[in-house]
């Protein structure tokens, strides 16, 4: 008998040798039909692997990453299967999943394939799924391998196979089709229910623009129809509110070949989003006791020699600066310049939890292909904040931390959320981690504490922590339900050792603070384009860079038009007067494309009463008020915390 | 007869070979005895100059920079002479007036002279200058100046005579002592009534460090006894008020070695001020229809090849940074990124004026010696804005960004200023300025009208403007009297030109747009340089980094302090609590010298009736209020525009 545990730490006994896919059918006959592998000791295999030693387990469906992965690389070999049936002779470069679905490049000897071609191998890859075919895995003598492949003649996985040693060579094999794979793969095709194929691409074989162009094929499958049908329409709602799209229609930021990739300029619409969200920020952080402070946006080679970055992230960095003999380097990051500040006087135990915050853009180096509008950018506004706090004053920081992200949360309508809790490994204490044993176990306990009694949902994921203490990836989900990653909340014992960070504890000796990284908001960057997503671009009233358009109904009103204009300004109102001489509909009708929450239609009888007749973007018609009247509705509906 | 022409426009008819005093003679005794030296045509000459052709004529006294600059010119070599006395054979590099005084470099041949020296050279100047020595000025041959020097054995002087040419070359001799000297000078000696020598600096000859150093003695004179008494105590209170002690006093901002020299890091006290400035800002620019945008730090060299600052401004620039084989550059200046902005979108004339605005920190090279605290850094942070409109709106637009001016001098309490407005001069159209010369006209009359109609005082100084407009130079005063160059307002019909800028007028036609460049508040670091001395750290309590400080009377109290800490940081006070264990009498005198506006004093009785005792930093006790109160009071005071 060997003894599984589970990931809720309840221990059973089976026989040695029983598969995941037993132990679920032992626990139900639904279970047992949505487990798609298993993590046995912390590896993902063949959820039809036989388990022969006492092991932790966890049984993978469709809700894990490692399931939708499994799913998705067997569906790869699927579809190679389908191509291979349609293209005979043709060869196979790599086949892995991917961040939705999976992907294929195929060397398809000269012939052309196009998404006209989607269809007939979607139906040939129902089929070989209805089959049920199992995946057969096969541990094989590297002679072997390469006589295999040497006969069907595909060089791309000769090539790939002399990189890899005896012992370590594994064939998957389902149907019809015959893979080198690391693995692991489905039970068989059977699981894989609902299948669409994406697009095609080209890509050089090893990423490498020498080498020979492949053509690569995306694809994604779902367990069940209605999963793809799902995803089918948050695709179609995305593309409608396409960051990029909607940021030029609402003239929000553009991108200019002077400036330089990835580095956005804010127009007008898109600085007033910026302002109102610093603004939300700094109200927040200054009521929970936060000081801002300014650092520049470079620093010398000794500051981050200092702090580590240099060697270690130096290729996320910009290249340096030469002056007068000594290397400047754009920040990356703000914490270095805070902890400058934080030692910039003698500190006790009286003047701590210190809460430095400041807007702090970082330049970071991303390859400019993998630049994508604001999602991944060089330039980076971040709502940055790092809190000194000593051990006793951690817990309380903390679940600060969090509930200002509940806060914001709420405030942005963002319902679903989960926090992904990275641990260290206890048996990589000075290797993987600083070998603190007792600040790990005791910051730790207290990050889940606060995650437990705060009812946020989370996952915790051990042996992901970074070098230097525990963390925390927050993802959010957008109303059309896609995911996005927010911010990372950090906890660091490294960085105050390295800049010899003290304060002076309550016996009078010198202790070392922990730090907590910070950035409810993320940048604005990804921010306001998860933002424009979540809102489509129709914005609340506070948020809108444009709230109020005046339309006078003909030329004659301008001169009221332009009163209001001036009385609404005055109270800050972001406002503007359409003066072109067209129809008060056609007025009408732009405003409502431009988004703007409230229209105020001014004429004859308007002026004369001092009146406006109000507008909603989307509800039409609010009938009429006073000047002010309107501004006190207005700012009632524009306050935010 | 010939004709003279003087600054007001009259003009009257003297004797040819007049002299400018004699024309003042001619007008008052009383002025006589002011002037210092003249402007005719431009060039500033000796009063004592025989006027032959019609010219123009300024005469220029104690109260103009040129005037200043000659009795000070005059005074280095009335020190020379009294030198000279005291140790015969000493050689003479350079004596040029500066900005408050003169200087000379000698050559001491070994001695050494030290301030304990100066009593007697200022008695023995003052007794010189007593004499009424005539500066008398003789043209002479390069080969009789050779002469001179070599039987008198100055080698820096023979040096420099080298370098000069027949015909340019003049002496100026007064009692004893001869200089080779361009002029020009007094009248006499007599002038100089008042003299202080300041200090002793080493300084290699012409500033090579491979060459000798030479002493550099400087010194300073008046016309007047009294102007020199207030002087020094000008520099007394200076010295108490000097920014970088009451700044490290304050906690208000470091310089720190790892990030670099001329980039100050903002503490918490610092970055409140900031807030607050920048808040201020916000608001008048928002009422003002102002609209924020935002810009990276760096753009590629292709954005400064356009603009120009490459290669004429690159001496000012940090290095560039190569990028995948693309040079980028931190930017010194926003316009060009605000530009970008202005084209992003086909802009019409129903949108100007656009002014776009932005607290853009810069980046800007200057020599490691010429850093000095926060009034002169390499990293500037901007009030910046770019006013883009058509000629038909310049002068209003010019109006309003000038009442803005006057509107921040009152909530400052900045009495003296005054705007130096450099015009071009029409003959050097399409050599020093572009050849626009209708634009210039109108543009120079309207700056003047704006000027004249607000009732601002301004000089104007010809051939001085950019070489794209005519600028504006904004000097003010502290409250001590010290001079501070606050910011530059610059017309520019040359950018637009170079970045291609247009808007669609009425006609349809595209036209290329004026722009106007403005910063009323400076940088954040010279405006808060500025602040610090004119206020000596006794900032109105908008301003001030610490608003509030409650003082516990004893340990047991500190609940109730807490109490009423967490009520005003919700309404946004900058509030603290002495923690410390020290005796009331202790925590109000370290308040006083923090100079925090408000001390509230807690004990039992406080806390019983939920009441606070008011101090206010200077002016003691101010009775009992409710904490309700209390904020209604200073929520009052610190309300600012």
């Amino acid at each position: 008998m060997i003894e599984i545990t589970f990931p809720d730490g309840a221990v059973r006994q089976y026989e040695k040798g029983i598969t995941a896919q037993e132990i679920a059918q032992s626990i139900s006959e639904g279970l047992a039909k949505k487990i798609l592998a298993a993590k046995v000791n912390g590896s993902v295999i063949e959820s039809s692997r036989p388990i022969e030693n006492d092991a932790t387990l966890k049984l993978l469906t469709w809700e894990d990453p490692e399931g939708k992965a499994t799913l998705w690389h067997s569906s790869a070999h699927l579809m190679a299967e389908a191509l291979e049936a349609f293209y005979p002779g043709i060869k196979f470069g790599y086949g892995p999943p991917v961040e939705n679905g999976f992907y294929y490049d195929v060397d398809l000897g000269g012939r052309l394939l196009t998404s006209e071609d989607f269809k007939k191998i979607e139906t040939k890859m129902a089929e070989l799924a209805a089959k049920n075919n199992p995946y057969i895995r096969r541990e094989i003598l590297k002679e072997e391998a390469l006589n295999y492949f040497t006969e069907k003649g595909d060089g791309y996985k000769i090539e790939t196979i002399h990189e890899l040693k005896d012992g370590e060579i594994t064939f998957y094999e389902q149907g019809n089709f015959t893979d080198l794979c690391r693995g692991p793969h489905l039970p068989h095709t059977g699981f894989i229910k609902a299948i669409k194929l994406m697009n095609i691409a080209g890509a050089y074989w090893k990423g490498d623009e020498n080498n020979k162009q492949l053509t690569r094929i995306y694809g994604i499958t779902f367990p069940r129809q209605k999963e793809l049908d799902e995803y089918l329409q948050l695709l179609e709602e995305a593309k409608k509110r396409d960051h990029r799209k909607i940021g030029k229609d609402l003239e929000l930021f553009i991108f200019d070949d002077d400036v330089g990739q990835g580095m956005p300029l804010w127009l007008p619409n898109g600085g007033a989003m910026i302002e109102e969200l610093e603004s939300l920020a700094k109200r927040t952080e200054e009521r929970a006791g936060y000081h801002r402070v300014k650092s520049p946006h470079i620093a010398k080679e000794s500051m981050y020699l200092k702090s580590g970055h240099l060697p270690f992230y130096a290729e996320s960095m910009f290249p340096p600066m030469d002056v007068d003999g000594t290397k400047y380097y754009l920040k990356a990051m703000n914490c270095p310049h805070h902890h400058k500040i934080f030692s910039a006087v003698p500190r006790s135990y009286k003047d701590l939890p210190l809460r430095l915050a400041e807007y702090g853009t970082c330049y970071r180096y991303e390859q400019s292909g993998e630049l994508f509008g604001l999602m991944r950018v060089r330039a980076l506004n971040m709502n940055d904040a790092h809190i000194y706090c000593s051990e006793d004053q951690f817990e309380a920081e903390f679940r600060a931390v969090n509930e200002m992200y509940l806060k914001y949360f709420k405030i942005f309508g963002i319902e679903k959320y989960v926090m992904r809790f990275s641990t260290h490994d206890p048996e990589k204490l000075g290797k993987k981690y600083l070998d603190l044993p007792e600040l790990w176990k005791k910051t730790e306990d207290m990050v889940r504490n606060v995650l437990i009694n705060s009812d946020i949902p989370y996952v915790e994921v051990p042996d992901e922590a970074a070098f230097y203490g525990p963390k925390i990836d927050v993802q959010i989900w957008s109303v059309i339900g896609r995911e996005f990653t927010l911010a990372t909340n950090q906890v660091d014992f490294g960085q105050p050792l390295r800049f010899e960070l003290t304060f002076q504890n309550k016996n009078n000796e010198p202790e070392t603070p922990i730090v907590i990284h910070r950035a409810p908001l993320g940048t604005h960057e990804r921010f306001i384009g998860f933002l424009i997503e979540h809102y489509a671009g129709n914005f609340p009233l506070w948020l809108a860079p444009r709230q109020v358009i005046i339309l006078p109904i003909s030329d004659r009103h301008l001169d009221y038009a332009e009163k209001i204009l001036s009385m609404l300004r005055q109270e800050r109102v972001r406002v503007e007067v359409d003066h072109r001489s067209e129809k008060i509909g056609k007025k009408i009708r732009d405003a409502e494309i431009k988004k703007i929450p409230y229209m105020l239609v001014v004429g004859d009888k308007e002026a004369q009463e001092e009146m406006v007749s109000v507008r909603k973007h989307g509800s039409g018609d609010q009938g009429q008020v006073s000047i002010r009247e309107f501004i006190t509705n207005i700012n009632k509906e524009a306050t935010v915390n």
